[in-house]
């Protein structure tokens, strides 16, 4: 392991130039010890801004020059951190995604990393140079700017740290770390010291909103050691450790809630093989993150596909859905934008039976219908009604004691 | 000469997404006939704000990292400006100067054009798009971005409209042309059709505002035709002609005036060779333009060297004066910041005689005593007392019947 570490700071981080004056300090701090690469996301609130000016012209704006647009937002925090940096004596120096060839595919607003550039980077840092690249942002093969989705910045540091072999990845952000469920809906959630990678993937795609599940992925593929920590205080964050039994094998390690998803069930396919993949195919290849997809028993050779998505793009899926009806003949579709899904995650559940029942009950006396139910190894998902969703995290919170 | 038209857009033509509405209607009409080629400014304002941001962390930050930052105003207009027009049915892409490699020197803040890939722009021309391109940008062999000083973006239209062989390359602002004076100052000033490149030359230089110096002169040496004109109206503009003889030879065909400059003079000065040299060769090297440059004949070996540059290049002329000291012997220094020119304009000046003294009698009729008097063929520079400018404009304007 080398003695390099990434810090990352979100949009909240560098919101003001105060903010941005207090992580130059969390900066010059971390370098006396250690070599530094940095990474950062807009300002918060500038891509809302950006995007709004987009949205005067164009309600679905070309998604070429969108991320043209959003993706200066990146290049001024970077050349304003920079210049904070230096205005404290510290060597840095301001790097976009094109400057240290940050690859990523053109899938313009979605873009996925495909490389990076390390030797350039290493360069800056054996020049004793501070190198503040921009997060969120990469170029295609031609050359045209790309953007990694919300929260991409997250991916940017990790494929960093990936590529430079860094000793860990730092993201810094709002919240103290990973909490047992979201302290907003349970005041007496617990801060977790650690938790393994494959509970936080679960956490993360489940909507604990402090790293992006893709981040999560590329970590736990490329073997970075993360940890999540605020940028307001000196907490000591949570580690999300590589080894698998960080938990003290808690039965169940946290609560995630999510609801922004919407639910689409296509009612009397018919059962024959390639289906779900003439159904989710098309979905995938626009890039549209599915979540939950059940499928139930057919009855008379007809069953009906049930699958969430993201809100936001209901208009492409209604498109797509209208566009398979010529391969694939179902009855109709119901779409309900009116639910919410609660996850107990927890690397414990796999080894120990009754979590499920234990929370089906704990629910049902508490007046929450469960619609739909999925799971994992680590997971248990449901979908109910999205006005419950609050209760719904007290109640499982409180029965698995994890305010203790 | 090909049928491609370069338009530039100016800062408040674009100052607002309804006048970028506007300007792609522009855009739209002009595009019937014409290839079009577009370069754009930074929102009015949006400069400003990013200087602002930078200034909270350092009074003088370094100038890759400024660059970087205020080059970010392009970026998003041109992008809002593509998006603009797409919603109107028009095919645009937005472009960066490091996407059409528009080559500069690394002098950060004040760079010059080395070179641009007209293959780029012409490959998108043929695909029937409209290509939008940031003006005031650059970068460098290494990749850093660079910016061209204020007002570069006529300069990034000029050079584009040269290496391209346009037929006309129009700048779009918010005057409606070329005045025979400024209209604050004499009201009835009067638009001129056309004026030659050489006097258009003396009239932005003597701070006519309306286009950046060097991007006339870039204009003059690569011969493109350009064109003056206001997109918050249809008024016909100014263009400024190649051929000499468009002023149907004018006495004097405008008077300009500048009032953001200092004065230095060295007293005592040594008369022997090189001495100018020594002086104006640092302050060349730092890329500061010294406008009137004046040297007494000598008395008894010595003489008097006086210069002007902008005021806010004070510091780092100071500090150049205190370096050369040791170079070059003078009894002391004085600087003036309470002066400013006015010159009257024109190629007829250079066959008529009488021009001068007309003017010196009409301003000391009106107790405008002149301090300094600088000539070249076709250019009067007067350096006065800085509150007595306005008066002269309107003496002189009056005295060579402007407004007829």
């Amino acid at each position: 392991m080398s003695d390099i570490i990434v810090q990352k700071f979100g949009g909240t981080s560098v919101g003001s130039v105060e903010r941005i004056d207090a992580v130059a300090e969390i900066i010059k701090k971390t370098s006396r010890d250690n070599k530094v690469i940095v990474v950062v996301s807009a300002m918060s609130g500038e891509t809302n801004r950006l995007i709004d000016l987009a949205k005067h012209f164009s309600k679905s704006p070309d998604k070429r020059e969108f991320d043209a647009l959003i993706s200066t937002g990146e290049t001024v925090s970077s050349a304003l951190l920079t210049i904070a940096l230096q205005s404290k004596g510290i060597q840095a120096r301001s790097y976009s995604a094109s400057q240290i060839s940050m690859k990523t595919t053109s899938s313009f607003s979605k873009a996925k990393i495909l490389d990076v550039d390390e030797n350039k980077i290493k360069d800056v840092l054996d020049e004793g140079i501070i190198p503040i690249i921009t997060g969120f942002q990469g170029i295609t093969e031609s050359g045209d700017i790309t953007t990694l989705g919300r929260g991409g910045s997250d991916t940017t540091a990790v494929a960093i740290a990936s590529k430079i072999n860094a000793k860990r990845c730092d993201i810094y952000t709002d919240v103290d770390g990973i909490f047992t469920a979201d302290p907003k809906v349970v005041p007496n959630a617990k801060k977790l010291d650690s938790i393994t990678m494959e509970e936080m993937l679960e956490l993360a795609s489940q909507g604990a909103k402090v790293m992006q599940t893709r981040a999560v992925e590329f970590a736990n593929k490329y073997r970075v050691s993360v940890k999540v920590l605020s940028s307001f205080n000196e907490s000591s964050g949570t580690l999300i450790s590589l080894e698998e039994k960080s938990m003290e094998n808690a039965l169940v390690s946290g609560i995630a809630y999510q609801k922004d998803q919407i639910k689409y069930t296509l009612h009397g396919i018919g059962d024959i093989p390639g289906t779900a993949f003439k159904i989710l195919g098309p979905i995938s290849d626009a890039d549209i993150d599915v979540d939950v997809i059940v499928q139930n028993v057919s009855v008379d050779g007809k069953t009906d596909f049930t699958f969430t998505v993201p809100i936001d793009e209901k208009p492409i899926v209604d498109a797509i859905i209208e566009d398979i009806k010529k391969d694939v003949s179902f009855k109709d579709v119901m779409v309900d934008s009116n639910i919410g899904k609660v996850s107990l995650v927890g690397v414990g559940m796999r080894s120990q039976s009754g979590v499920a029942s234990k929370a089906f009950k704990a629910l049902s006396e508490n007046d929450v219908n469960i619609q739909i139910i999925c799971t994992s190894e680590i997971k248990l998902t449901m979908v109910i009604d999205k006005s419950l969703v609050d209760k719904a995290v007290q109640v499982l919170h409180k029965e698995f004691n994890l305010e203790e």
